[in-house]
């Protein structure tokens, strides 16, 4: 196993990082090879699992990775926004679905097998840290606002929960339809801002 | 091919219907062959086509047979509740929900990918007449209870879309986790009882 210094780790570090995105896309967990990944990185195959366990780890380290940009834009409009509580949850939904729809990786995972294959291959733990960091986001804005009086009372990781169902309507375009869609998310975001905000 | 009396056609066609059902929950659609459901009805393979026109046909047919019995559930508590809306709408959201986590050819057609095959081999024509069943099923009692004053104005498509939307919540359950699932199934039927209904 070839030694690498800090700063070159990181480069192969991100360098694996960009080809599980290439490829996870294109060809699917299944679909690609560890051969793929480390071909596209430059480096030897064995050397792979020095820096991830396994092909799913770095599926996981990928959707986190594009997550944490999406989760830098929430984080963001939510502190922007910060004293008005009706435009940080409007825009916070806009933002959590348009990502579902413009990023290939969260579309793969979520509505094709891909998940059974992360599901059945990861723990449990693994799995609910993935939840968790979603709600996470929006509990501390939530609570905030409940202290002063701009959301409602209740269990503000039940009013996430809550908000977050509602961003995973892209997912389910096929059964609204065309012709509906847009006007059901409009609905939708108007129902969760307004049962979630007090005037 | 052998002439079936219009009583036989009725029972090989019930007992093709009994045997997609049970051999596609067990098999899925690809896991299935026309000799495993001709077998189970106990007729000659090649009778199946004078009954179906293809697997996915049969597939559509038992989905559509399924439905007809929660859409029949569905129209009775639309029905015995037409003069209480919130409880009426309440219940729609229950059952709806509630059909898809207990019937196992639902969950299977909607999370796995069967969809997907599905999707690939039948005409977008009979895609949107699955839908529209659905959304049909609710809009005569949305525009009854809009003329009463009842229901909050709108579009009744986009209304009864959006409300079937929610009882989408049981393909999420792992999104939302086991901990939080009854409260957030609880608290997104207030928002849509709420935001539906004018008191």
């Amino acid at each position: 196993m070839p030694q690498f210094t800090d700063e070159r780790r990181r480069e192969v570090r991100a360098a694996l990082l960009d080809a599980g995105y290439t490829h996870f896309v294109a060809d699917g967990l299944d679909g690609t090879t560890i051969t793929d990944l480390t071909d596209a990185a430059g480096i030897a195959a064995g050397t792979f699992y020095s820096f991830f366990d396994s092909k799913e780890a770095l599926y996981v380290a990928v959707l986190r990775n594009e997550s944490q940009k999406v989760y830098d834009d929430l984080r963001e409009v939510l502190d922007v926004h910060r004293s008005d509580p009706e435009t940080a949850i409007r825009r916070f939904l806009e933002i959590s679905t348009d990502a579902l729809v413009e990023n290939p990786i969260f579309t793969r995972t979520i509505t094709r097998d891909e998940r059974e294959h992360l599901q059945s291959r990861l723990s449990e733990e693994e799995l609910a840290t993935t939840r968790a960091d979603k709600r996470e986001l929006l509990v501390p804005s939530l609570e905030a606002w409940q202290e002063q009086g701009h959301v409602v009372a209740g269990d503000p990781n039940v009013l996430a929960s809550a908000l977050l169902y509602i961003s995973y309507l892209p997912l389910h375009r096929d059964d609204v339809g065309d012709e509906y869609y847009a006007a059901v998310r409009r609905t939708l975001f108007d129902w969760a801002v307004e049962m979630v905000t007090c005037e």
